[in-house]
Parts: structure tokens; C-alpha cells; sequence
């Protein structure tokens, strides 16, 4: 059994783009390296997205620029469709992430394309990015596989087959995301199987959200199924639009706390990571910062495992 | 497979005795009864300890006869020693809850007696107890079973040990308590499964807390290896008097969305628990509530299982 999780800390991207107050490019230069600093090895740092929808994303190409000086570092940001993963490439992101609702309404209401006409957009992505100098992974998350606040539920053997069609455009990796928080555990299960048996090892990450308090609860029931890759976000940032006072993306600092525990090495610092909350402390005042080790502090029961050099 | 599961809920009990506002009792004996109708079929109504230590449990004998009055309702009161069981017996509980720290230190400091000591207390009770005209259920709780907040590792093989201990002195049921909110999935499956060899199914439920954010993903791990009880709070009142601003017992609330999701019943009409809580805000101003789904709202995607009559 593999015993390594990687983590991709999403809050400079799913975090702060909920986020009502604006945070400096420098700030977030300086958090995105106190959590490299904590170990963390991949970090999705903004989106190319536009300006006047999502303000808080503007300065993308630069904190992907700053990002890229940090040693070790993988350096993602997501694109909603071709010009946005070509500003990407033009930066010099090592990784490009594409949504793509597997719900149509949720789809439409995103990018105003049905999930066919994204998956159509995912390939022209791809061919484009292939015929560059410069490779640069790819990464499709399947958004809304558990379920979607306009359409409800979303059949299993319908996310099974968009994820079919994302591995079929030549995408690198693919994710299930739980986008609006909606998941429980022999779902996951279920869900997480059916796309293995359509995609195999393409299925990579689970995205998963806190909504109903059920996050780390399906980071098990994945880890169970083999998923070795988690989206999460420092202190839980930036809650759920459809949901005043719900919660975000699950919990980097618990999601670490648990996996140590149950022994799989994660190569990041605890206690530095938790350190890495007085900034955003500092910079988001008004922002609810979650997470129960950080609240309760590191037990002496916590024996986290050997981090590789 | 058993598709059941029974929650006791300890909120009156757990909840509020870290709570520092008092509640009055008929304010206790409304919110009960709301629990109750909601489908709560037991709940830990208040504890027989000494009011001079725990004011807000000073009215247990009123709350528990109050509480009888509720038709279908099992009763439950915890007690710390032989005089707090008689306590229980008089006053006409169904259920007397009797908590044995398998950590020494811990024991010690609770009740200033050895674990071996309390559980040849509870040995005491077991005897008078069933020289009594009129049954009484006697579960022992198996606290600290996962950590110690002051001796750190629990050892496994001692947490086996006292539940054979507890089991010998001829109580009915033996919960596993994760007193401080330490333990995670794998040591929950590990510890389940020892307690499991020791003294099979008198092991019978869970107590866990939120403290580090993994209630639920604990649960699901006792849930898989077998577990059908759980202990919980509504709103996870309560946090934790080792850690200010640490969470309570794991939320009622969204224990239930996870169990009827995950396709087990509970009896519980999961609306009508969320409608306990306006009570709980108005009589605790102060307290922070806690749960995903009450804060996001039940999404469409649930489907719970038939109540049955």
C-alpha cells in the first residue's frame, strides 16, 4: 500500500476566491511560501479567470510568477477554458486545472457551456498545450460529481462517463470534486469505483468541501478506495456562496493531523503549518479561520511520521 | 448487515455541563422533549455528581422525572460512584451511565480512584443495582480509551483489559469513550476490534468527540468494524475544558445526515432535530452551535430512510 498522500493546498485559489476582502499580491506571496515552507509541495495559487467576475484573482500571472522562485514547488492555477490555460502556460504554471460540471445546469450557469462543450474545450486545451516548447500538466476536475445544488442528484454512471471523455481528450490527471459539499462516504465509495473501473489510475485527487461536516469523514472513505491525492484549503477558508455561514474546502491542518495519525507521511510540518495561520489571521480579519488541531493544539498522542528529505 | 443505528443523544447531559450559562430546568425538560419528538429515542438527561462541582447538573432528579413523563423515551443519567446510582435509581432512570478512566492519571484526577479501583466501584453498583425490586441498565463507559489529555498513548492491550474488567462485573453495555477527541479512523478500527476480542458484543457503543475535526470520520470508522450506537450532542454543544474554542461531542445533527445518506435509519427526522436548536440559541445566547447541515441547510440530494412506526 502506498503510504505517501500529497496535498494540494487550494485557499490562494478555492480559499480566497469566496473571500469578500482583497488580499495584496505580496501577502499572498509571502503565505504561498510559509505553506511550501510547511511542506506542502503543490499549491494551486490563483485562477485565470475574468477580472471583473472574480476581482480577488486579478494578479494571478504575478503570484503564479512570485510562486515559481520557491524551490520544490509546483506551482497550479486553474483555467475555465483556452485563454485562461494559455495565460497560464504564458506565466509558467507547472500545472493547469479545467472544471468541468459534470451537471449541465451547473455547467451552463459556470461557463455557459453544457459538459459536452466543456469536455470539447478540455481537448482544444489540450492540443494546445501540446504543441508547446514547454510541458505543463494538465489536470481536469470533474466539479459537481456528488451531487449539484440546481439539478440535485448526479448519476453515478453519468459522472463515470464525463470522466471517460476527460481521459479520452489526453488530460494528465483527473479529479472528482464534491463542489457544493453534498457527499457522504459510501458514496464517495461507490462513485470513486465506478470511475476507477472507467478510468483506472487516471482517477488521481478527491476536491472535497466541509459543508455538511462530512469532509474528512469522505477524505476517508476515498483514502480507503486508494485515492493518495487531496484538494484542501489552510484553516478551511472561504465557506460555500450557497450557503451563508457553511463551510469550504476541508481542512489542511486536520486533513494532516488525520493522515499522519493513521500513518501516511504527507512531508509537511504540523505545527509549521498551523503557524502559517497568523498571516492569514492577520490579512483576512474579518474571515472565520477554522480547524480543530489548530483550535485544540497538537496532542501529545501525535506521532507524525518521518519526513523524507 | 444491521441498518440500524441508535444515537443517545448527551447534549442535556455532556453539553451542558461545560456550558457556563445555567439552564433552567423546565427550559432542560422542553428541549428534551423536542429531542425526543424529533425521534430520539434515549437521551443522557443529566448526571448525579456533586453540585458543588457541576451546578448546571444540580436538578438531575427533577430533569430525569420529567423526562419519564415523555412516552417511548429511554432515560438515561450518569452517576460516578454508588451514591450517584442510587441517585439514578431513586429519582427512576432507565439507564445509569458510569464512566471508568482506563487512564490512571486521568481516573485519579476525575474521581481520586485508581481505574482499578473505579471499576471495582462499579462492580458495588452492579451488585445493588440488581438487588433492586425494579431493573435498571448499568453502561459503563470506557473513557480515555483513546488518549490522555495527561498521560498521552493509551495502550491498546489496558483498553482491552478494563473492558474485560467492566464486562466481568456484569454490566449490560460498554461504550469506548475518545474522552479528549484524540483518536483517529485507524486507531478506532485497531481499539474496536481488540475490544471486539476481549469481550465481543458488550461492546456495544461510541463516544467521541470533535476536538481535532475527525468526529465524523471516526464514526464512520466504528461504524464499519461493526459499531451501531453513538453518543452525541445537538449543535455539538459543549467545546472542550481542556482547549477553549476546541469542539464539543460530534454533532447530532450531522451524524444523522451521514448515517441516513449512508443508507442506516436512525428514527430521527432529521428537519425536526435542526428545529431543537432555535430552543438551544435562545436559552444559550452565548454558546457558539455548531453543524454543517443546520448552518447550510438539508440539500435536495438527501433522502432519508423510512421512520419506522
Amino acid at each position: 500500500m502506498n503510504q505517501h498522500v500529497s496535498i494540494c493546498e487550494v485557499g490562494p485559489r478555492d480559499g480566497l476566491q469566496i473571500v469578500h476582502q482583497r488580499m495584496a499580491t505580496d501577502v499572498k506571496l509571502r503565505w504561498i511560501a510559509q505553506l511550501a515552507a510547511s511542506g506542502l509541495r503543490e499549491i494551486e495559487v490563483g485562477s485565470f479567470v475574468s477580472p471583473r467576475l472574480v476581482p480577488q484573482m486579478a494578479d494571478t500571472g504575478e503570484v503564479v510568477k512570485g510562486a515559481l522562485e520557491i524551490a520544490g514547488l509546483t506551482v497550479c492555477a486553474l483555467a475555465g477554458n483556452l485563454r485562461g490555460a494559455i495565460s497560464a502556460y504564458e506565466a509558467g504554471a507547472h500545472v493547469v486545472a479545467i472544471p468541468i460540471s459534470v451537471s449541465d445546469s451547473h455547467s451552463r450557469a459556470n461557463v455557459n457551456k453544457s459538459t459536452d462543450e466543456q469536455v470539447e474545450a478540455v481537448r482544444q486545451i489540450v492540443d494546445w498545450v501540446r504543441a508547446q516548447s514547454r510541458p505543463m500538466r494538465i489536470d481536469a476536475a470533474a466539479a459537481t460529481a456528488f451531487g449539484c445544488s440546481m439539478e440535485g442528484d448526479v448519476p453515478q454512471a453519468r459522472v463515470a462517463k464525463v470522466a471517460r471523455a476527460l481521459a479520452d481528450t489526453g488530460v494528465d490527471c483527473i479529479a472528482l470534486a464534491d463542489t457544493v459539499g453534498y457527499a457522504h462516504p459510501a458514496q464517495i465509495r461507490s462513485v470513486v469505483r465506478a470511475t476507477q473501473d472507467a478510468i483506472g489510475a487516471r482517477l488521481v485527487k478527491l476536491h472535497l468541501h466541509d459543508t455538511m461536516g462530512l469532509g474528512l469523514a469522505n477524505a476517508l472513505a476515498g483514502l480507503e478506495e486508494g485515492i493518495r491525492s487531496f484538494d484542501s484549503c489552510l484553516a478551511g477558508l472561504g465557506g460555500c456562496p450557497f450557503a451563508p455561514g457553511a463551510s469550504g474546502n476541508i481542512v489542511t491542518e486536520d486533513l494532516v493531523f488525520m493522515l499522519e495519525s493513521m500513518g501516511f507521511g504527507t512531508g509537511i510540518d504540523l505545527q509549521q503549518l498551523i503557524g502559517a495561520r497568523t498571516l492569514l489571521a492577520q490579512a483576512l480579519p474579518d474571515e472565520p479561520l477554522r480547524s480543530g488541531v489548530a483550535a485544540a493544539g497538537i496532542p501529545k498522542t501525535f506521532h507524525p511520521q518521518a519526513v523524507q528529505a
